[in-house]
Parts: C-alpha cells; structure tokens; sequence
C-alpha cells in the first residue's frame, strides 16, 4: 500500500529513520516536505538475539528466559544499512538534515563513564551480565515480584501509572537482576542505558534519556524517579540507583540531542552537521507516522507481539496498562502504553507446531493457507475459544505465568480451525484492552493499525468485527522508521512540532477496514465467553496455569 | 504377546468366535481344550460406516451426526471369514462344535415379522431410518434428553441403574427418532433388534434377546422394560414400544440358541450341528477372555473409545455409569459398564490434524514418533493439562456436548507436549471412573487392559502411573473373538460355565506394567488440576462448551 518508491530531487531536504527491531535494524531515507520514502535497507544483526550461550563460547549456556544482545551489532546498522539507503533512494547525502532512532525498549545495557558497554572490555565479554538484556529477557522475574510487591506494600504513588504492576522487561528489575547475581559487573557499571539512547549517544557524544523510556522504562514519573528509601528496602546495596546509574538529563520527543560526530558521520557517510533527535521507542513513534497524534487514537503495532499505544488529555489509572507518561508519544499528552505479549509469534508457533504435511501442499506461506480456508466461516462454526497467553498476557493482567487455552476441540476440528480460533482470541485481548481503557474514563475513538500482521485480510476483518470498530492503516511497511523519520525532521528544526510533521509527513487510510455488523453481534456472545474464562484463569477463579508452570519448573530442576 | 499359532490337530474340539466391529468382522478358530488361537481371518464392511449417503444413492447426503450400516455386510463376514479362519487354521469343520458372536452396541435395525432388516425391501431401500443404526450414529440426541428427563420427571426407579442418563446411542432415543422422523418406516417395523441378535438370528432362525444389550441399551431391569404409561408421556404413538417391537424372550451370556440353518452351514462351511450361542458385546465378552470373571476386576478395553467392564456382587448406584445389569457380563453376578468415548480416536485426531510436516522426518508411524520423543519427560515437564472430551465424555458425565481443552501452551510447546498430555487425560479419565465406582462402594481391586492401544509401552506405563495399579493385559491380539471362542464352547456344553472356560481358555500376564510411585506422586498432583477442571467445565461450573455447540449449530444453520 506504500506509494511508489520516488527517486531524491536535488537539493531537497531529507531525514533518515532508523528503526532498531529484535533481529535487524532498518533505515529509510524519506523526503521532509511529503514524506516520500525514497530508499530503505535492513541489516541483520550478526548475533541476533543472545538466547543460547555468548558470542565465541559455545561452551556456556545461557539458562532459560535469557535474552542478550551485542552492542556493536546496533552499530553495525549504522555502518552499513544508512549508506544503503541512502544509495538505493539515490540521495546526496548532503541533503540530509536529520537522523533518528528507534529501539525495542526496554532493551538496556551498563556501561562505563564514556557509554563503552561492559561486553566490550576483555574482562568482562564472557560474563553474561555485562551484555545488553534485550526487551523479552524474562529472568529478572523474581525482581520483578519484589519491585512491585514492595511498591505495593508501602503504598508508592508512582506504582498506579503502571496499571499496579511492574514488568520483568523493565529497568529496575533488569538492574537488580545484575546487582544480585553479578556485583562486580553491578560494581562497574557506571550508566544503565537504554539502547535507545545509547546508540544516540555513540552518534552524537551525548548522553540524554528520552522521555519515553525513562517513563515507562524507568518510572520517571512527574519529574523524579522512586525514592532512595524504596529502592535501599528493595536491596541496600540498590539504594543510589537512580542517582549513580540513571543520572542523565531528560530529552523530550522530537528535540534535538546533537549533530553527528566525526566518526558517526563516516559510518554513515553523512555530513557532521546531520542534527540527531533523542531516542524513541519503534511502538512510539509509529503513532505520528499514523497521524495519531490527537486524543482517542489508538495505535496497535501488530508484529510477533503487539503494542498499543495512545495520547489522551486524561490522566487516570488504567488497570494493566504498562504505563502513563507525560510526553510519552506527544509532548504536551499524556501516552498511554498497552501491549499484547504474543500476537503474530503464537500465529508463527502454530504454524510451526500444529499444521499437518498435507496443509503443506497447499501453498507455500502456511499462514496465508489456513487464513484462505477459515476466511469464509461463519463466526462461530469452528465452536472454539483460545485464550492469547502463549507468551503470557501484558494488559490488562501483566503476568507472563499464564499460558494459552483451547477449548472445544472436537475429532471434527481441523487445522483451519485452531488459527481462526487464535487470530480471534487475539482480537478478544485487543478488545479487552480497549474496554479496560473506556471503564477507565479513557476514551478510544479510533483503531489504527501498522505492523506486520495488517497484511493479513482475514486478520484485519476479525479485528473489525470483534472490536465494532473501522480500522485505519498506516500506509507504510515501514511504519518505525517513517516515525523516526518524521522525529528527525521536527528535531532538525524543518516543522515546528510532531502535529504539524505528523501533517506533512505520516500516512493513513482511513475505514480501510470496516465491522460487519452481524459478525459483530456473534462476537459478543464469543467474547462475553472469553471474558468469563480471563476471570478464571486470569484473575485467580483457577490459579491452574501458574501451578502448572510450577509443576514444570520442579519437573525440570 | 499372542503364543505363537499352532496348527489343529486331528479331532480335536474347536469353536470359533466371531467378532463384529464398526468397520470389519474377525473370525478366529480356538482350541477348546486350552484356548489356543489356531487361526483367523478379518473381513472389512464392503460399505463401512454410511454418513454420506445411502447405498447406490450419491445425490443424497445425510445430515451430521448420522452413522449407518448395511446388514448385508454383517453376513458377508460370515461367508467370508469363518472359512478363512478355518483355512488358516488348517482345521477340519467337522471337529467345530460352537460358534458365538459378538458385536458393537447399542447397533439397532428395524426388521420384518421374519427378521428381513426393512433397508433390504426395495420400497425402504432409499431411507435412511429403513438401515441398521450404528452405536455412533448421535442424531436421536433430542430424543435422548426427552427420554432422560421424563424418566427423571417421573422418578422412574430404572433410571438410577444407568448412572441417571440414557444415551442417544441407545434403543430408546434410536427407535423414538425412526418413529418421529419417519413414521412409515416405524409402522413397517416388526422387530426393533441389536445386530448382535440379528445375526444369531440369521444363523439359527431363532430370535433370543441377549441379556447384555436388552439390559444394557434396552433397559430391561429387574425383568421388564418401563411402563407404557412412560412411553405413553414420551410420545403417545410409542406407547406400545417394548410389548410390540422389543418381544422376544431374553438369553443369559454363554446359553445356546440352536444350531446353524442349512443356509448359515453354508455360508460358513461348517456343519448344521454347530451350536450358536446367545449374542453378546465386543466390550463385554471380552472380560472372561482376559479371566476377569470375578468381582473387583476391571477390564479397560482400549481402543478407538475405551469400554470399562466389571462384574461385582454389590448392587449400587455409580453416576454416570452406562449401566449396571444382572448377568450384564457373566451371569450371576452385576455387571457395569462404564466408558471414555474417545481415546484413540483423539491420537488419531491429533497426529492427523496437529503434528507438522518436520515430524513426518522421524519415521513412519507418527504415534510412535510422539510416543518415543516424549516417554522420557519428566512428569509435568510439558506443563499442559488437557481434557479428554473431543468427543464428549460418556463416563461419568454423559454429556456428548461437552469437548477438548488444553491448557498451559506456550511457544516452546512441542507437539509431542501435545500428544503426552492426551494421553495422560485419558489416564485420568480411566481414574475417575475408577475412583466413581470405588466412591461408590463398588471396589476396583485389579486393572486389566485389552485392545489396540495396549501395544503403547508409553500410554501402558502413564495409565499404571496415573491409577497407581499394576496393569495386567490380555494376552490376545483379538481379544473379543476368542471371548466370543470361549462362549461359544461354554454354549456347546464343553464347559458348565463362563468361570470354568475363562480358567481354561482365557488369557491374561498379570503385572505387565507396575506403577512409578514418584510418577504416580506427580500425577497426583497433576490429576488434582484435572478434577478441578472436570468440576468447571462438565459439572456446571461454566457451560461454555454447550454454549459453544449452540453457537457453531447456529452458525452453520
């Protein structure tokens, strides 16, 4: 749906976004009057994600739930996806006035004074702690517990912002989670850096936290982080950690941080005077490429999970949410923050796990094979309902101990069935996060999908029908590095806002999907259904899924 | 495990036994003196089970739920097989002194004065309800809860020795559809009879009602059926039901009939001096087969669905039990009937329908695959739980509504996860019928297993695991035909009764798989979760499965 890829006029403005995902990182070279995308190239990272043993050590296994990464990979990215781009939108890289980034967050590392990560010192590169832990690093879960109980229990004003819980994935727990385990890294690490910020700093010398990850990373909440006294009850060891760990000043979206350093700017192959914008999450900053920059509209980053995101002028308390923070996708809102654990990654496990060879004969792309032959039943037929927790559930329940459901399986359940059943139940958890968003007093008035998965059409109609709602799209397969694009056209000064960029710049069609009203009205039976079995299985009616994890753990020690 | 066959010996007393499964007929010759298998035969239903269409009749598709025979077919095996099982025996058909039969059930046909079954007169030759209904043939279901709850209503004492639940594959709910849907075909018929009947019929020109089915699937209790005025509520056309289409005198297990017709001789080979015993069920002459003729000893026929048989002197009542009848397996003694309507079945749903094409890699039979890849798991390790039900669960909730669950997927569940969790729900299905019968008051002191799934070493060590019970098994690979063998010479006079042939010619390996008891310690625990879940989803917890049948019956209406 992209419109044709145009070829850079002379002496016209342009930005470079560039999108750091889990397994590669991708640039874009996109004309600041339009926002053409003129150019793009993705590199995969060498590396990866770290899940099993450290690079050159095939010897040390990583234990479960692990997931690490390189540093130099993100600047691997830098060093040759930016000049491609560049090359394949036969741009002169004169004409480039900005650059921006964007990182899964909380993807975060420790580093020394100057920002050199702990991995790269030889003293250090075979201790899994000095890496960068990668957003879905699981294994701080039992800091986690702590972080929130503890918060809890003392009744901490900032824990409300977070839907009352705080994840695993986050900074604090992540950062315990070196200082327990490992104390001599904990001891030399001098930053704990988000990723997103740290790449900014290797491109520009400067170290500046945005505001996104600090807020819904970092729990930076109305101007400061929780108190010494929190955190010294969490671990006395933990007490100074905002204050020797996290100090650095904050960056507002869209702002400039700096210009590019000499080395950055032969990396690249771009000019020293290229302006950086502060660091930016991909879930973020796809909403201005959407042009969701106004209240109520609600932005689903569908991939192998989902993120949602929305600006609001209200601030309540939205039970599960990941967060609220002031400027956390627009200056001047309130952003919320939603997620859904696993979306396309348990479409991808089916397909991988539960689909017989002679659906292989079918066609190449299983997952375009069963969504054609489930595309035309009637809501209802497959007499199924799954629960989405595969990867555990995000929002509204934030608790990776939960697992997926099917029922009503019966000898006549075909393949078909099972992924109809799970692209549904999917749909349900993006429902169940609108709903808790409206209960809340926050309205939503709009959908607006971007990712990978709007690709799918029998994935998009179930999401219009299960929601009641139309769906927009954002016109882009590259809805990250369009945002970040945009970010480092406002930061280099060419529009003076994300709004009016937001304008020029991002890209939607409106009503591209619209509810069919009576598929709608059986989805409210359906999900009535799935809600009943959330308060089961998820709100402690049957707290079976978090004793079998625990059965499992004991069957495997 | 089946000594090897020997060759017949000149003059010795042979009888052969026919067994009449749903998709063939088996025949096997057996020595009297000491049970040997000397040979046997199998002879597959030219026309199988019929859900498509009627014979000779493509434009016409029956609805769902519908599963139909041909009698011819049942006569085939007979001309077919017997001389088979003879020739492969190399046995002389002078030295045959009995044969017996036995069949699935409740499969019911309508017939003429003389037994003619109403599908073979050319007037009826186009409609289904003129064909013999096969035990799974399901669509007399709204019969069946009319019947169920007007006995309920009424108090009707019979209906306690059924668990409380007549199932729609039973003679009443059967022979109350043929009269509602086709009320010609009703006036036509004369004899509503058990195949098992109608084919000892055939051979001997005499109609005897067998003790098992009459008791059984006719509810023939305490010696007569319920009342009319009973079927009179039911439907005032049916008020005449038993006096004019269930006549005929009742014969104990092991009794003779008579001997073959010149006809039947014929067909066989045999001679007319042949005596032919009382019919009987596949499940239940099965148990003195294994020599499980005396109180307390359970034999679990597993298969495609699992039959549960056990002989007791107490008389109580067991909910959900498919039925408690007077000489129901030996005469003499109480004989309970109890099952898991799919077990098999749901591994043969499952490798066809839920494992990928890279596992297809690893050999040819993919329960074997699955068995082997997850035999050496730790119990628990998969950290699923499933439910048993994909089609329905007979005991001891009689509620064919009811479907599959599996809970505790995630995206490092592999499909031999799947697999083990099935089977061990059906272990725990086997344990709950268990601990119904011992809860009330009917002790279970012993477990034998007999049928195809016995050749598990996988599904045999979860099952002693689960129960916590040495397995015995029955040391035949076809375990009814030398049941009905053993029957057979009961009736020719060979042996005073049941007990005495069993001790000669049954065939058990007692102690063939002993439990684990840190396994069974684990599954403790693990069947703890499974009872909890059979509470919420089949005892009215959340009726979600039934709402889940409404919902896919009206989608596809």
């Amino acid at each position: 749906m992209a419109p044709p890829s145009e070829m850079a006029r002379p002496s016209e403005a342009l930005v470079i976004g560039v999108d750091f995902g889990t397994l590669s990182g991708r640039a874009v070279v996109v004309r600041v009057s339009d926002g053409a995308e003129l150019g793009s190239a993705v590199h995969p990272y060498t590396h990866g994600v770290v899940d099993r043993h450290l690079p050159g050590r095939s010897d040390r296994s990583l234990p479960p739930d692990w997931a690490l990464q390189v540093p130099g990979d993100y600047v691997d990215v830098l060093k040759t996806a930016v000049p491609a781009a560049l090359r394949a939108a036969g741009a002169d890289p004169a004409n480039v006035i900005g650059l921006a980034t964007d990182f899964t967050a909380c993807t975060v590392l420790p580093t020394t004074e100057d920002g050199t990560p702990l991995s790269e010192l030889p003293e250090f590169a075979g201790r899994p702690h000095a890496y960068v832990k990668l957003w879905k690093h699981h294994a701080a879960q039992p800091q986690a517990d702590r972080v929130t109980e503890l918060a809890s229990k003392r009744g901490e004003p900032w824990l409300r912002r977070f839907g009352g819980l705080i994840s695993s994935e986050w900074e604090f727990a992540k950062a315990l989670q070196v200082l327990e385990e490992d104390p001599e890294i904990w001891a030399a690490t001098r930053h704990w850096v988000e990723a997103a910020d740290w790449i900014v700093w290797r491109m520009t010398g400067r170290y500046v936290r945005n505001a996104c990850t600090a807020g819904y990373k970092g729990q930076f909440v109305d101007g400061s982080y929780p108190s010494e006294a929190y955190f010294r009850e969490l671990n006395p060891e933990f007490a100074d950690f905002t204050t020797t760990r996290l100090d650095a000043p904050i960056g507002q979206l869209g702002d400039a941080v700096g210009t590019l350093t000499e080395e950055a700017a032969a990396w690249t192959g771009l000019h020293t005077g290229v302006v950086v914008a502060v660091g930016n999450v991909d879930a973020h900053v796809s909403a201005p490429a959407a042009q969701a920059v106004a209240p109520g509209q609600l932005v689903a980053i569908m991939g192998t999970s989902t993120c949602h995101v929305m600006s609001s002028d209200e601030l309540r308390e939205v039970p599960g949410m990941c967060g609220v923070v002031d400027g956390g996708i627009v200056p001047g809102l309130w952003g919320y923050e939603a997620g859904q654990s696993g979306v396309g990654d348990i479409f991808g496990w089916y397909v991988e796990n539960c689909v017989p060879a002679s659906y292989k004969e079918r066609g190449e792309d299983l997952h375009q094979v069963l969504s054609e032959l489930c595309a035309d039943q009637p809501v209802g037929a497959h007499g199924l309902i799954a629960l989405d927790w595969h990867s555990g559930n995000r929002s509204p329940l934030v608790d990776h101990e939960l697992s997926g459901v099917i029922i009503g399986q019966t000898l006549a359940t075909r393949p078909e069935d099972g992924y109809r059943a799970l692209m549904e139940a999917t749909a349900f958890g993006t429902r169940l996060i609108i709903e808790t968003f409206r209960d809340s007093g926050v309205p939503v008035e709009e959908l607006i999908v971007t990712g990978g998965l709007q690709k799918n059409p029998v994935l998009m109609q179930i999401y219009a029908d299960v929601t009641r709602m139309p769906l927009a799209v954002l016109d882009s397969e590259q809805g990250p590095a369009l945002g970040s694009a945009l970010h480092a056209a406002v930061a280099a000064g060419a529009y003076p806002d994300i709004r009016a960029a937001a304008a020029s710049m991002g890209r939607v069609v409106r009503g591209a999907w619209t509810p069919n009203e009576a598929n709608a009205d059986r989805y409210d039976a359906l999900y009535a259904e799935y809600l009943t079995l959330v308060d089961y299985f998820g709100r402690h009616g049957n707290d079976v899924m978090r004793r079998l994890r625990k059965i499992r753990r004991e069957a495997l020690r």
